[in-house]
C-alpha cells in the first residue's frame, strides 16, 4: 500500500462499452487494495456486475475526488473533462488498446502506472477549455464547454453557409464555407487537423480558427492568443441552417443574426502524465512520423 | 513645425531602385522643414541628386536616430529591421505603391502620416526576430538574424534532403522534404504561407515550423512558443546539399552533421503604425478576404 | 433579321429573382424581333409582367427548342442542364453581372452576342453529367443527375461518417471523413476545389473523387477516367447520418448498407460559347491568376 | 524448364548497391536454368563476382532483349525505363525489400513470380513518358525523357522564380513559385503528391501541372490531357536561377526567355505485372489507406 496525496479517486469508463468492464474491475480492485475511496460514475457502474461499488454523479465526483481516472478513448476523456471542468480534480487517462492523445496510459501495465501516479511520480499538464455562448438579440440562449473545439457548421443543407468573424471586437472576415472550427491546442490534432489546421503545442496559449472547405482559397487557418474573444455571426443568407457543437457532442441550432462568442474558460483542467511522457513521442506515434534520431 | 519626441530621423530607401528617389526627396524636404536632423542611409543617398544630405552607415543610424523611416517594399523593411535590430530605434514603413504587410503608410499622404507620428499619434507594435546559429562540431560557424523566417533548404540538388528536428532538446521528427521553414508571426504571411503554414497573429509569442513539400503528408505545420529552442540537424544522406537562409537574403552552405539552432532574439524591433492601423484590415486587403461586415 | 440554324429558342431565368426580369424582357424582345419562336420557362414567365409570352415546361422546351438561353448564375445553368440533359438542346448562358464558369455571356452586350450565336459564330463544347443511383438491398431507390458533382455527406450529425469506395468493382479505401465528392471537370472548379481537389480541364474525360476533411491526411483526391463506375457504400457505423446530393440541390437520405453508384451519363450537354471564348482566360478571371503574358 | 515467349532477358540492378548482388545472382541463375539468354547491364555486372555473365549496354539490352527485369527501387526502374524507352522491351520490377509503385514483385518469391511471367501469366500495363525540350532562341539546346515528372525549379537562389505557362499555345498563367512540376499519372504519386497534387490513375491519359509553393494560393494543380503541349517560359526576373530536371536525375540550367516544351512521348513503356496485381491495393499499401472492405 502506498501513502498517497490522493485519497478519493473517481472512476469513469467509456459510455455503453461493455468491453471496458474487465479493465474497470481490475482498476477498481487495485485502487481499493491501495485503501483509496473509489467513486464510480453511475453510468460506468451500471455496466459492471459488482454491486459493492460506490457510485456518484459527475458533480459528486468533482466535489469529492482528488483524482479522476478515465478509461476509454479520447472521446471519453473529453466528456469527463467537460463535466469536471468546474472542479479542481486532475485527470489521468487509460486507453482501451489504442494510444490516445489524451488517454496515454497503456492498459497493459495500468496498475503499475497508476501506482506511480499515486506515489507522486507524475507530470502535471494544464489544458484550457473554450466557453461558447450563443447571443440571440442580446440574451444568451445557449452555453457550452469544449476541450477540443467549438464548431459552427452547416446543418440540414447541402450548400455553404455564410459567417462573419470578429476577434476582440475587430471584424476579421466574411466567410462562405461548410463551417468554422475554433480549436484549442488540444483540439488542433483532432477535427481541425482534418480541415487543414496546424498542430499547436499544448503549452502555447493559443487558439486556432480553421475554415472548413472555404469558398475562397485565401481563407486560411488563423492562430491567435487564447485570451482573445472570438465571435462568429450567422449571416442572413444562412437562416437556420447552422448549428454550433462543442467537441462534436452537443449541438444547438443557430438562427440568422445569432452571435457565437468563444472565450477561454478561466480554470484549466489538469492532465496527469507518467514521468517519461513526451508530447512529441505521442505525435510521432499517432501521426506516424519518422523515428530514429541519429543524435546520441 | 511640430514639437516632437523624435529629434533625429534615419531615412532608408529601397536598394538600387531609382523610382524611389522622388518620394525620398519629398520626405527628406518635409523632415528638414520640421527641423529634424535627417541621416540618410549611404546607399540611399547615392541614388539622390541632392548633395546637401547628411549620410550615415546603418550603425550610425542605429546609434543616432530615434526613428527610422523606410521607403520601399516589405523586403526593404526586413533588411532595415535586421540591420537595426541591435539598436533601440523604431521603424515606420512607407510603401512604394503596393500596400505591404510591414510598409503600411501610403505614399499619397505620407507627409501628413509622418506628421501624425511626429506628433505622437501612433501605435507601437513589437515584432520579434529569430537568431540563427550554425553549430559545426561544437563551434558556431555562422550566425544570422531574420524577421520573417529561417529556412533550411535543398541546394544544388533536385532530390529531397533529410533533416532531423528538435524542440527544447526533445526529438521531434526526421523529415524528408525540400526544406523546413521556421517563421515568426511576421513571416507567417510570407514564404511559410506559400508552403501551407497558418497565419499567426503578430501579438502571439509563437513561431511555426513548416515543412516544404514533405514526403510524408502527415508532416504538418507545428506552432510552438517563441521562447523554444528549435534545432535542425542535417542528416548524413544530405551531405552538402543544404543551405540556411535568413529572410531569403543571406545564405550559408551546410554540411552533414551541422546543427542549425534557432531562437528568439531577446530584443524585438518596434514598428510604428498610424492610430487607425488594424491588422485584420491589412490581412483582408492583402489576402483579398471578403469585406462588408453587416454589424453596425 | 438573321437567317439562323436556330428556329425555336427556350428562355430560362434565375428562379425567384426579380432582378433578372429586365434582362429577360430585353432578350425576349430581341429574339422575337429576330422572328424566332421563343418559349419561356413557366416559372421564369411568372416573374415577367408581359402576358404575350409563350410558356412551356422544361420538357416542352427540351422537345421543341433547338437552343436554350439561360439567364442567371452558374446555379441556374446547372439546373437547366439537368432538366434538359435528356434532350439534344444546346445551352448558352448569360450571367447576371458576375462572370460565371458556365454563364460566360456578359449582359452588357448580350443581344450582339446572341446575334453572333444565331449567325452560327460559336464554339460548341460538350460537358458530361454524372448519373447517381442509390442501391438499397438490390433495388434502386433513388436516381439523380449532376453536372458539377455528386456528394455523399454527413447529415444531422457532428461527427465523421464512414464510407467505403470502389472503382470498377475494385475496393479503393475505407474512409472516415465529413463526406466524399465525385466531381466532373465542370464541377472541379466548384465545391471540389474548396475541398482541396485539382482543376480538371473540361476536355478531359475524367472524374475526381475528393474526400471532405478526411481523418487520414493520406486520403487525397483521386482522378480517374469518366467511364469508370464509382461506388460509395455507407458503413454500418454511419447508420442514417448521410445523404447524397446532386449539384447541391437534391438530397436523399442514405441508410447503412446503401450503395451509391456513380457513372457518366451517356449523352453530354452542349454549351455554346462565343468564338473568342478561352477556358484559361475564364480560369484567370475567376481565380485571380496573374495575367500579362510577355510573349507577343 | 518453361517454353516461353521470352528468349532473351535483360537484367538491370540498382546502381552502386552491393546489397542487390545476391538477389541478382539468384535471378541470373534461375533465368539461365530456364535456358534463356541473359544480358546483364554492364554496371550491374561489375558489382557481381561472377565472370561468366554476358554483359551489354542499355542500347544492346534494348535491341536484343524481349524482357528486362529490374532489381532495385522505383528509382532504378525509372532509370531503366528512360534508357529503354526507344526500344520495345517490357519491364518487370523486383523490389529490394520495400514494395515500390513500379517495382511490385517481392524478392521473397521472385523466381516463382518470374516463372509465371515467363509462362505468359501476366498483365501488361502501358505507361507513357514525357519528352522535354528546351528551346533557346529558336533552337533546341536540351532534350530529356521522364517517366515521373519534368520539374522547372529555382536553383542557387533562395527567392521564388517567375514562370509563364502555356497549354496548346494558349496562355495559362504567370506564376511566382519555387517551381512547377509537370507529372505523368506514374509521377502523380511521387514528388507531385508532396507538392499537393492529386493521385491520377495510370490508365488515364492525363498529365498534371503542380505549382511548388506558389505565392498565390489560387494557383492550384491543373489536370489536362496527355496529348496537350505544355510550355513553361522563364521570365526575365528569374535570370539564370532555374533548372529543369527529368525524374529528379538530369538537370539543365535555364536562362531567362528559355521555353521548356513538354509533350507526351509517342511510344509508351510496358510494365509487366503478376495476374493478381491491383493498383488500388498498391495505393493502399503505400499510402496506408484503411483496408477491410465489408463487402463479401
Amino acid at each position: 500500500m502506498t501513502s498517497s496525496q490522493f485519497k478519493t479517486v473517481g472512476l469513469i469508463g467509456k459510455y455503453a462499452d461493455k468491453g471496458v468492464s474487465d479493465t474497470l474491475l481490475t482498476l477498481h480492485g487495485f485502487l481499493c487494495k491501495e485503501q483509496l475511496r473509489v467513486i464510480t460514475d453511475q453510468e460506468t457502474a451500471s455496466m459492471l456486475a459488482n454491486t459493492n461499488i460506490e457510485t456518484g454523479t459527475r458533480k459528486e465526483i468533482g466535489e469529492l475526488c482528488d483524482l479522476a481516472i478515465v478509461v476509454g478513448g479520447d472521446g471519453t476523456l473529453l466528456n469527463a473533462a467537460r463535466s469536471l471542468a468546474d472542479y479542481d480534480v486532475p485527470l489521468a487517462g487509460v486507453n482501451l488498446g489504442h494510444l490516445g492523445f489524451l488517454t496515454d496510459i497503456s492498459p497493459n501495465d495500468m496498475c503499475e502506472s497508476i501506482a506511480e501516479i499515486l506515489k507522486g511520480n507524475f507530470q502535471t499538464e494544464e489544458r484550457y477549455l473554450l466557453e461558447c455562448r450563443v447571443d440571440r438579440s442580446g440574451e444568451y440562449v445557449h452555453v457550452g464547454d469544449a476541450l477540443n473545439e467549438v464548431v459552427v457548421y452547416k446543418w440540414n443543407v447541402a450548400r455553404m453557409i455564410e459567417l462573419e468573424t470578429y476577434i476582440d471586437e475587430k471584424f476579421v472576415h466574411r466567410l462562405r464555407a461548410d463551417g468554422l472550427i475554433v480549436a484549442t491546442p488540444t483540439g488542433s490534432t483532432a477535427y481541425a487537423l482534418s480541415a487543414g489546421g496546424p498542430i499547436i503545442h499544448p503549452a502555447l496559449d493559443a487558439m486556432v480558427m480553421v475554415p472548413i472547405c472555404p469558398h475562397s482559397m485565401n481563407n486560411r487557418p488563423l492562430v491567435i492568443g487564447s485570451d482573445s474573444v472570438t465571435e462568429v455571426v450567422i449571416c442572413a443568407s444562412t437562416q437556420n441552417h447552422a448549428r454550433v457543437t462543442c467537441d462534436g457532442q452537443l449541438n444547438f441550432e443557430l438562427l440568422a443574426g445569432d452571435r457565437v462568442e468563444i472565450t477561454r474558460k478561466p480554470q484549466p483542467i489538469r492532465l496527469l502524465h507518467l514521468p517519461h511522457h513526451n508530447h512529441f513521442e505521442l505525435l510521432r506515434a499517432k501521426l506516424h512520423w519518422a523515428e530514429t534520431p541519429t543524435r546520441p
